[in-house]
């Protein structure tokens, strides 16, 4: 690797490998694969997809949506709530693709009707656990409220109901509780579903989203969609719930050794919250860590060294603990890699991406464009 | 404010009487003014600190010296351990600005001596008690060590030691409790200072740097310079530490309200950790939290809403806890304002400001520049 500064090391082997396996997984149970784009941001990355017959993607903002539309994507969902503010580029998007919104409103609803200028599909945002937005589950009231707004608006076209169960992210390792949990969020689905069709709303399809549950449920019937994002890279996050092995990773980020300190076993890097996001996990002893320590190796990295973590970063500096061992054999200038807490936010802190040989990618360029 | 998507307000009459209020402090004690550029990382901002005659800066990147150095200073300190991995940019710089490089081993000294171009001044990286990195101030034999290493190498010029106080930031509503944790560092700094002196080494500086001590701290007795970067914008992790009023926070978010929930007094915005960034802190009661909510108003934004923060947030959403009085008055399609935890990480995740009356400035363009 040739490394100046903090740089998002990408594997296309690991990363292409979580594509295929995860593509293959939709087309053995027949639900339709739409994979979230939100975590690698790059039409590069994206065009890997393409060889996997994906022809459906979903985004997380309006700017991104953009972004890939330009880049060739037809048939897009933006997989939150419609920002009323920017329907100018909404409208420009339901010009030239064929765009799916979501939402959880009447008042949603009826702005949309009100200031479209051409029809889109529509997606109600169902809560389905989680608690951080959507339409509670349960709410049945709601639910058929914002169900009728859409059927009644010429402009809407009500093609399912979507949602993002975030519960699995407290999941320590435990597939049997992913598994469990998917298999509530389902039920609850289709018990969202059955209400809808019991006032005249058929054929609603159900897309669920979440990693965990994409990587380890096996049978998805009763599932018409897939939107998992974060699978193409993984991260410590995923490794710590049960969602892949640590060998799945497929980013590091790639950072000089500034300092060492042998009298407290501490390594410092540069590379800090700019660089890695300031997302952190727990040790399963409990300590709280901003990423675990790998070597760079050819084609790649290393396993993770024992015993080795980020302990602490501020803006520019990431703080290693380490074993006096590891130490010693680290010097001043040399490049630690890490394995990073949550993949989405350090993709995006870094804004490209470079792989062992030195070959990059771009990401879309921020929300500004 | 003419907002689509979470935009950075910056309001240029706090910000520039933060900066008026930090140049005639510095110029009543007689200290050098070295602002620390990280913060604002911005040329159009810098410009605002030239009407206070300032001429030296720091920063703590090679990429955000050569930035500010296509940009016309001419001084610059790079506030960070030397990356050895940049050599070649490093000279770059110090062939056309006066650098002034901060070092702690006696290896990077050695490097610097064999691979540098050009003269620089050095400062000796000390840990006066924060414990991050930097040579550890009691430890005599490695200060020496170092202080020797740099004497004896013709291309680099003992300036003087430089501290980092980040201790500070653990305060609560405390300037007391700044002014003793500052006298302490100074006094630790001024020990370091002699046993140079007693040894040889005349004329060290001391530079300090943290925001905390230099907005509390009225008598910079025995300093040479300060450095201090955050209180351009100040935050909320300043307002809980003591360092300044809440209507000193010169920058906020701009978020649209996508979504509400009067079930549970929550409203949801487009604005989240790619946004405002994932740092936090702690309410008076304990509570966690993203930032403070403000109403937009001419010229600016309103005092804080009562009972109203960001409880949470994930990649694009905020989720913000309010009171029903308040809830009811917000509709979706409205604007609330974030003031944010931490201005610099905010900062650098939006990497443009716009003034309320919608003018805007660029920032430097990340790493890759």
């Amino acid at each position: 690797m040739d490394i100046q500064k903090p740089t998002l090391i990408l594997n296309p082997t690991i990363v292409q490998r979580n594509i295929a396996r995860m593509a293959a997984k939709a087309r053995q149970n027949g639900v339709a694969f739409r994979p979230h784009f939100k975590t690698h941001q790059s039409a590069d990355i994206g065009n890997w997809f393409k060889t996997e017959g994906v022809t459906a993607i979903t985004v997380s903002s309006v700017s991104m949506a953009t972004y890939f539309a330009a880049h060739g994507w037809r048939d897009i969902t933006i997989a939150f709530p419609v920002n009323w503010l920017e329907i100018a580029a909404i409208n420009a998007l339901a010009a030239q693709i064929d765009l799916h919104l979501v939402l959880e409103s009447v008042e949603t609803a009826q702005f949309l009707q009100a200031n479209l200028q051409h029809p889109v599909n529509i997606w109600l945002k169902i809560d389905s656990g989680y608690g951080r937005t959507g339409i509670v589950w349960e709410n049945a009231t709601q639910v058929l409220a914002v169900g009728n707004a859409v059927t009644a608006a010429d402009k809407l076209r009500l093609h399912g109901i979507l949602t993002h169960s975030g519960q699995t992210y407290q999941v320590k390792r435990n597939p049997q509780a992913i598994q469990t949990l998917y298999a509530d969020v389902l039920k609850r689905m289709q018990h969202v579903q059955h209400a809808l069709l019991q006032h005249g709303m058929a054929d609603i399809k159900i897309s669920i989203g979440d990693t965990p549950s994409c990587s380890v449920v096996t049978d998805f019937s009763g599932v018409d969609e897939i939107r998992p994002g974060n699978f193409v890279f993984y991260d410590m996050t995923q490794v710590r719930i049960g969602s892949c092995d640590v060998a799945d990773v497929g980013v590091v980020v790639a950072c000089p050794v500034v300092a060492k300190h042998p009298e407290r076993n501490v390594l410092i890097v540069y590379g800090g919250a700019v660089h890695l996001s300031r997302d952190y996990d727990a040790l399963p002893d409990g300590t709280p860590y901003y990423g675990r320590v790998v070597l760079p190796a050819e084609n790649g990295w290393s396993a993770p060294l024992p015993e080795t973590y980020v302990k602490s970063i501020s803006q520019e500096h990431g703080i290693i603990h380490t074993t006096p061992d590891i130490l010693a054999r680290i010097n001043v200038g040399d490049v630690l890699c890490i394995l990073p807490i949550h993949s989405c936010l350090t993709a995006d802190m870094l804004k490209r991406y470079q792989t062992p040989d030195g070959v990059t990618y771009a990401m879309m360029p921020g929300i500004y464009g």
